[in-house]
């Protein structure tokens, strides 16, 4: 009657040595147990730093982040009888952190060490806590706010096949290729055998650790055949995923689960990140991939989000003319960052810096919409505020009064 | 007692005949009358192409639909004492169709006519006729759909300031010289003096009416300083909208009402377009852009947007590798392109033809979010189709009946 | 292409002279004229007293209303083939008042004419005038107040068969001997040839109309066989009501449209009563009753009723303890009546008089609840009250400020 | 940062041994402990039945339940400095089940037992088991209902003063006196000496104990002073809810844990019954009780209800005729009888049997609304049915065809 746990982690472990952990998409990476179809189980997962934030108030480890060493999955798990071409269907039934470790971060990383949405402006490397109070977070370092987590896995997906690998491989070093010199930045990890992790492979084969390390594609991207870091915010509590599989047994893995997150987690490390559990139920739909006409999952959110009431969202909006003046034809992730710096601007007004809303932005249930995708050359997107995370009022009434915000860390 | 109506327009005589209509943004144009703050009026409008586009089963008037005789708005109006540096804030208090002109239409242009979204792989022209029974519409040529509308303005906005206006027309240069040999396609409208009109100028004025035609900027694009052509689809009733001034006495102007829209408008002639009545309050705050921090308008939407509860979002996930298997750095644009491509191939199983669900995703009440923004090299979106608009079951449970699903007009 | 208007009233002229309304009960009440299955049809009605209710700052006009005037329903329509046994399906797909006529009033009955909930405490006239700004609703007599109608009809249903009137007439009567003495007012109204209009047969058919006098039932209360004056509030726009049939033609009639209403409708003249035209569309479900197990009505809402989000409800808990301390056994009525007390002195606090809060809960969107109904010998009801009607903060914080709440007509 | 657990049970153990629990409401029943204003706590709590009914297929321990070995609460907690005429604020952050006892139950009692909102109708015990998969429950002995739960403490509520215990006593004793012998049934549970619980008065105070036997109010009821078994489905987690204090630290208590329930919670033992935790943090608003002007406890819903959207509501409309055709005054108990009536027998056309409709309609979450409580002699009330919990389509379409439905427990 007590459902069964699937996998353990040990929050006081590194990583690395726990086999059921592993951090490459790989087809070769050994099944670590068996799930049944329409069994519910309970699986544990580590935040996807593997543990290296902690709970204080000093940005130092984000800082000194080893973005080597992230994104631990717990899998992969063979699924009953799945065969490629079916569609493993995957109910969250619940996520939640664990009892000892109620609380959770979210990071600006370093312009040098990782990035975000924003790094060109906020370069430097920022911190919040989150404590969680059953539903709720809120944090020391971003005071006067407060809300109920949307909670979610940021990963989940089953293994690539050797094809899929492959071909994930080449167009994303052609991208390398193609924009690193442009962009003067990163613009794909490729695969990196610097800190493998490939489960039981780890201690029994070496051979295929280090053929996961030269082959196995890295977790940060999701990407459209498996999912992956989709990162998608309302794939929460009650959620059915239908995701595509590649290989006999699924090979499902999952990961990186977050508190809550807003639209577009733009900072990166910008959930709220956290180790937890999470409950699952899982069926295959035979032939799935064919029947429903899917190359990428498809989902259907629970009945039990959050919800504020349309009227309680102050909304920005943002267009594809960047900050300084140029104009950008159709692009809506331009639009975005307008959008999103829009909203920086206006609660600044009230005392929080310009990091404390990076952060927050980040993580709070924020609504980020493709408005209007055709009226050339102008993109336009939305960002739709939730008024009632905040204890004071933050509605459009004339000029702010600033309040002591304290500081988040830096 | 009986609300005023402000402008009236005539569905029968060309626009251009109307001299409470103007199609570009000039401060220059004329206001056509005074609105007194806090006061309630109505404000009739035509469709965006002024008529051009005939309630038939054919789609020769999308195919020749002249691009130069669009987007007559109605206005400027010249509102209270509004100054440079205020906010006009509008409230949207009802948008209603005309009782006798009960439809609307969703076109899909030809790819040298306009093109749309996705006219790289549906060229051609289409349309589809949609029927209002009260709230709902539906459409003779979509069958087994019908929704409710989340009616609104595709454009309202403030007339900008001769700075504003150069400003527009020195990026918006810019991005053709730059990108148009690249793409090979439009990629912004300059200023045109064919089919100008410039309201009680155009009469009166000659002289006038020249300068607005070699200065006034394109009504298609939103744009940051004044937002108009934002196609946001729930800047809908009881909306409250903050809308920067540029000029003394604001300059109000709006139109292009929708019945309905979907997230992103993809088919350009995308929402369900029509003629109709708004209802409006507007008041002044004064120095309202620096007191809000504002640069773009920013809005609140009304308590009254349909809902259908998150779980009956049907709901798919893009990301930016292109249909070709090209890999994008983070392009949202590619990524929510790849999300409407997914959608129509979930949909084809039941029967209906490309352009049919082009057109209904155009349309329909889709929710398209931005999901992870900073997944290198993968942006997400995600598109949320509500189930409860189709009268039979299209959720995910197995191979599709194909029904007789009729045609849109080509 | 226009919708047809199927009957039209005149706003000017006195309501018993137009052949198009009727305010009994009756089946043999002349057929106005036929609607086809799945027509779309406009349908105008007066307001609930006929015009009685003027718009001015005076409670005389309640005082004195003539309570045998009441109800003129429009209809009774003939529906296509409908037969006893039968399902008429109405989907209500609009709501509008009359242009000329953009106000609407709620009122508090003189305890001996009329009454309502609460006349045991609010004994006198009391009457708020409302203003429509679109789809808001706001009063002069109770400012800093604003919401969204959830507009809906107060009556429809099908007219009955004779053994179903006798019925009525018969229990009615019953409850008239057993009570009215006990509780020492009325306690329902019988049949009332004062007043009596029955149609076309008052001028066509004097003994018809006198019949329908002796017999006709009167239109105050709703019945479990036809619905009828139901006030429920959330029949709104969107919703599809399934009406059991009981003569050939169904005799479909609708009327006392209603703005907005509040759960329990508790001042009884307590809904935004309004003139207005009902848009509607028909079909007849063969054998419903049978098929679908219906005694009674049952409908299912659309999706566009106004939402605020739970968390913006003020809820107030009531039992069934009154105010004299005395305890009732499990008595819902007496229980919602302390939840309505409960709120009235909440808001007090705030400036505003009983009268006026009284009349506000009749017609603003609160939400009544049955809590609990077993727990021997208290039954419970809430009542949500939605902050957000509010411009100023009703929340639970601390003491109130008292502001000018100027005064409702008396 | 691990949350302390104000109060443990124990599931093994009889709960008169465990004197972190009562069962009755007395001023003098011992504090177990202090918790600190703003402390977060859990506490734990039993179900309603101190674990009389068990996991498996028969009824038999509903129709042999001990009705005085109910509603063992935990508490009394002292609270900071409360004193009497202040509030204490319960904000509930969060409940969940003991992970060890994943389940829940709903059951019917025996008419000469408990009885229940249908008991004259429903005579014979029944029983459901629901499992709980994360959020979602289910039972086997309820096939094709799934649903989230809203999950809830029945009870919760700080004790009485001596002269509020007195007024219960008195007022309550009045309603036997006068109803008893009418009503021929149970109308009240007066102070009762069996199986009285005093908590750690048990054990020490042998006076107080029997002291608390004669004079303690039974927790049946929820009452006006001080909420107590309030059974209100929607104050879930996140809920703030604002409780009278009379003695001095408060004396909360809570338990009676649901995981979901129906408005009205009609079979009495109705919702899904469960022991469980409970999350809180309190805080103490001096002087509330005149600052707010509250009698009675009031609460601000949290916003993370499940939501279906209200056009996924199928609503049966009642009226206070019973169903021996009985007209009853304005009697909302025995409109919404009726009205639950109307939806068994809708329900029944699917193939459940009676009892199996009556249990799911006490625990689902459905909506119960006074509608119209005015038009004499019918008060109206309707019963809101999320259709979306059945995994068949249960819309009003025509005949239903009849499933194997299996059996609840009889």
């Amino acid at each position: 009657m007590v459902i069964r746990t699937a996998a353990k982690v040990d929050l006081n472990k590194p990583p690395e040595e726990q086999t059921c952990l592993h951090n490459r998409w790989h087809p070769d990476i050994p099944f670590i147990s068996r799930i049944a179809p329409n069994e519910v189980v309970k699986i544990e997962c580590l935040d996807w730093t593997g543990g290296q934030i902690k709970n204080n108030d000093s940005a130092e480890d984000i800082r000194n982040v080893d973005l080597t060493k992230i994104h631990y999955l717990t899998g992969p798990f063979e699924i009953g009888t799945a065969e490629p071409g079916d569609i493993l269907v995957v109910e969250i039934q619940d996520v939640q952190p664990f009892d000892e470790q109620p609380w959770g971060f979210t990071g600006v990383f370093d312009r040098h060490n990782g990035g975000g949405f924003l790094d060109e402006i906020y370069p430097h490397p920022a911190k919040a806590i989150w404590d969680f109070e059953g539903i709720f977070a809120s944090s020391r370092h971003i005071p006067h706010v407060r809300f109920p987590g949307l909670i979610h896995p940021g990963i989940l997906g089953c293994a690539p096949s050797a094809e899929i690998l492959a071909e994930w491989n080449r167009r994303e070093g052609e991208v390398v290729q193609s924009k690193v010199h442009e962009l003067n930045r990163d613009v794909a990890q490729l695969p990196q055998p610097q800190n493998v992790h490939a489960g039981q492979a780890n201690i029994s084969h070496p051979d295929l650790k280090a053929k996961v390390g030269r082959e196995g594609a890295r977790t940060i991207p999701g990407r459209p055949e498996n999912g992956g870091n989709c990162d998608i915010k309302n794939l929460s509590r009650g959620s059915k995923v239908f995701l595509p599989v590649h290989v006999p047994g699924a090979g499902f893995s999952v990961g990186d689960l977050h508190f809550s997150e807003g639209d577009g987690e733009i900072s990166f490390c910008g959930a709220i990140e956290m180790a937890g559990i999470i409950t699952l139920k899982m069926s295959v739909m035979k032939n799935g991939m064919a029947d429903l006409g899917l190359k990428s999952p498809i989902y259907i959110p629970g009945p039990v989000e959050p919800h504020y009431g349309p009227g309680r969202y102050l909304t920005f909006e943002g267009f594809s003319v960047d900050e300084h003046g140029k104009q950008h034809y159709m692009d809506a992730t331009v639009a975005y960052r307008q959008t999103v710096l829009q909203c920086i601007q206006y609660l600044k007004r009230f005392g929080y810096d310009d990091y404390q809303i990076y952060l927050l932005l980040s993580c709070a249930p924020i609504q980020g919409h493709i408005a209007g995708i055709v009226d050339i050359p102008n993109a336009c997107t939305t960002l739709g505020l939730p008024m009632d995370i905040f204890d004071f009022d933050i509605s459009p009434t004339g000029p702010a009064t600033k309040m002591d915000m304290g500081a988040c860390a830096k």
